[in-house]
């Protein structure tokens, strides 16, 4: 619902580093809301933005808090998007500052979130009510899309909340997603695209016996030792103009045998597949049963289930969006960011079907340990190349 | 103690089938006697054995008892050598006869230790029994060498029992180990050796981490699949005379990871090799590791621990005693029993340190299992041909 009441804030919502204690003093591990997504309504309504906050079910799961807001009704529309939900603490007595106290100490902002994301959602929040408030007829509109459930099973998430968006005619011209690109420094890397994931479970079957009897058994893990250094034989792929090799990675292999003298009936092995835009999950899947077949040949008895996946690889294409946000970062830092396809999944992967989107955030070196923790002169940075981004980004569009 | 006592037997002594279902009727699972021992002394002691009963003992293990009896005091000495012990019956409600009832259906004798020894050892005795009322002026000596310490951890056992025998003067010329050696009829094999056996367990370390970031981990399944192919790319060797290949099977694999997201830490391999005379524990041992360093180059981390091991490949090689055991098979069978050294380990790889070892059982098909069982015929068969095989070997001695 839209409010209308007035709140008062005990700090100014264009300071990115009190508006992120703020957050990380809202315990929301997933699916929790914690008060995260109704002090940004509070923050973004006292600004002008029409602010929705959907709720979305699935029977078996909790409810997911999530929030959509918007100022301006005219196109260019520029999304920025991130999630208010964080990981547990982990073990709690192994921080060396209170997980959700936001302490700050020598310039470093310690908590739960601090990088994965709230630290880069509140930079983003900052900096538009900075630019809003001096430019308060700027062309265009500024929408923002917070989920509470990124770091869950993220279904009741972004995929509902752009459906729901869809659904009542909202169109997105291009979107900003605030996680945390960057390996060490500001200046390291936008992330212009993800890598696919495709997980699979292998099992050999074999036939039980004695050792000293293998005539009479046929061992499964001589099969599983085939199939997996077929499967490793020769690269998937030698990478793309902006994406690494495809790559596999055995993550566990189990048999379970206590008997030394026995020679056991099954082995059975998963593995992880980070591919690029050469493959679609269904072509990767076919080539992974044409290696297994060959390395199998007449005499490994096996089983390949393939987990479903929405995680394909995506590129948004190098243009005037990508320099645009490159070069905001490049003013701020003095050094051009990497375009960069690397790393794990994120919600982008369900953004690009609705507009190319970008992502840049802070420093991720701590996320999801213990002391995860941002500097304070990266939360500024990021406020200034947002800021950046949002006047060089409606300029062109007030120019078009 | 040696007994003076005069027991009346239920049965004739020289009936192979009652004395194997008084046997299977004493439940001499391991650790414990259950009559078996005291049975076959006083069957043995009212023939004219002297019949000793020494208690082997090892701190935190179970006393073990076990039995020497020898009749005759001259050069050359036979000895006969058994366990009385059986391994446990399992789930009882499975077998279709009670596993130690020795009940008899359509000329098959059902039972624990049916033919994992009970049946060879009680054949055995009623034909030497049967031999020395018909000769009792014979020449040389016969022993019974019985252990109630097979099937468990051996160490109070045979090796003991052994080293007692040496420690009181006895001198034994050859033996016959009446273990199951027969895959499906009476005329298939003698065992005259063994081959040995080596654990050895395999530690791969890697780097953890996450799937997506493969660069900053290393995955212990790669290094893993690279050793075991490194084992298993060329034979061992191509077997001798008497033995087959040795043989090398992975007993178990395991990492135990359960997040597909995440390259693990470590990974474990157990295997066992079944080898031939042309090894020793520590030759194959020292092969085992050049091949590891070659399969590991300079990228694989690992470690390699050898169980101790006193299974040793052994051969008795053929001559008279093989020759005139194989003899006694074939006149009562009407064929040549093959001259084999496949298989587990038996005591036979202790016997060998003290006089050649030939051994020669009944069908062991059903060993260790749910309805163990022997036939009828087997154990008359069996009989016959121990009584051939002391009529032959003491004719020999008389005549030397
Ligand atoms: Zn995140
Ligand atoms: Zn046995």
């Amino acid at each position: 619902m839209s409010q209308s009441t007035t709140h008062t804030l005990a700090f100014d919502a264009t300071d990115p580093i009190a508006l992120t204690q703020a957050l990380i003093r809202c315990p929301s591990v997933t699916p929790a809301e914690a008060g995260a997504l109704a002090l940004l309504e509070i923050v973004l309504a006292a600004e002008g933005f029409s602010v929705q906050r959907p709720v979305f079910s699935e029977p078996g799961m909790p409810d997911i808090e999530n929030l959509y807001a918007r100022i301006g009704n005219e196109a260019p529309v520029l999304v920025i998007a991130g999630h208010s939900d964080v990981v547990p603490p982990g073990d709690v007595t192994s921080w060396t500052h209170e997980p959700f106290a936001a302490e700050i100490v020598d310039g470093t902002l310690y908590g739960r979130g601090a990088c994965d994301m709230k630290g880069g959602l509140a930079s983003m929040v900052a900096a538009v009510i900075r630019y809003r408030r001096d430019n308060p007829q700027a062309p265009g509109s500024i929408a923002f899309l917070v989920t509470g459930d990124e770091e869950g099973p993220a279904v009741n998430g972004t995929v509902k909340l752009l459906e729901w968006t869809k659904a009542r005619g909202e169109r997105f011209d291009h979107c900003l997603l605030g996680e945390p690109t960057n390996p060490a420094t500001m200046s390291d890397m936008l992330k212009i695209g993800r890598r696919g994931s495709l997980t699979g479970k292998l099992t050999v079957h074999g036939i039980q016996g004695h050792v000293g009897y293998p005539h009479l058994a046929q061992n499964p893990i001589r099969g599983m030792v085939r199939l997996l250094a077929g499967l490793d034989a020769t690269p998937l792929d030698a990478g793309t103009e902006h994406f690494d090799p495809s790559n596999l990675e055995v993550t566990t292999l189990d048999v379970g045998n206590p008997a030394t003298n026995v020679i056991p009936a099954l082995a059975r092995a998963v593995f992880n597949i980070r591919f690029n835009d050469l493959w679609t999950p269904e072509t990767l899947a076919g080539e992974i049963e044409r290696r297994l077949r060959e390395a199998a040949g007449n005499t490994v008895r096996y089983e390949i289930v393939f987990e479903p996946t929405n995680a394909v690889a995506f590129l948004t294409q190098p243009g005037p969006f990508v320099t645009m946000v490159a070069d905001a970062v490049e003013a701020e830092t003095g050094k051009r960011p990497a375009l960069s396809t690397t790393g794990g999944t994120s919600d982008a992967r369900f953004i690009k079907n609705y507009c190319p989107v970008v992502e840049y955030g802070v420093v991720g070196q701590t996320m999801h340990q213990i002391d995860e923790r941002v500097s304070l002169a990266d939360l500024r940075a990021l406020e200034r190349i947002t800021h950046r981004l949002l006047s060089a980004y409606f300029a062109a569009a007030s120019a078009a």
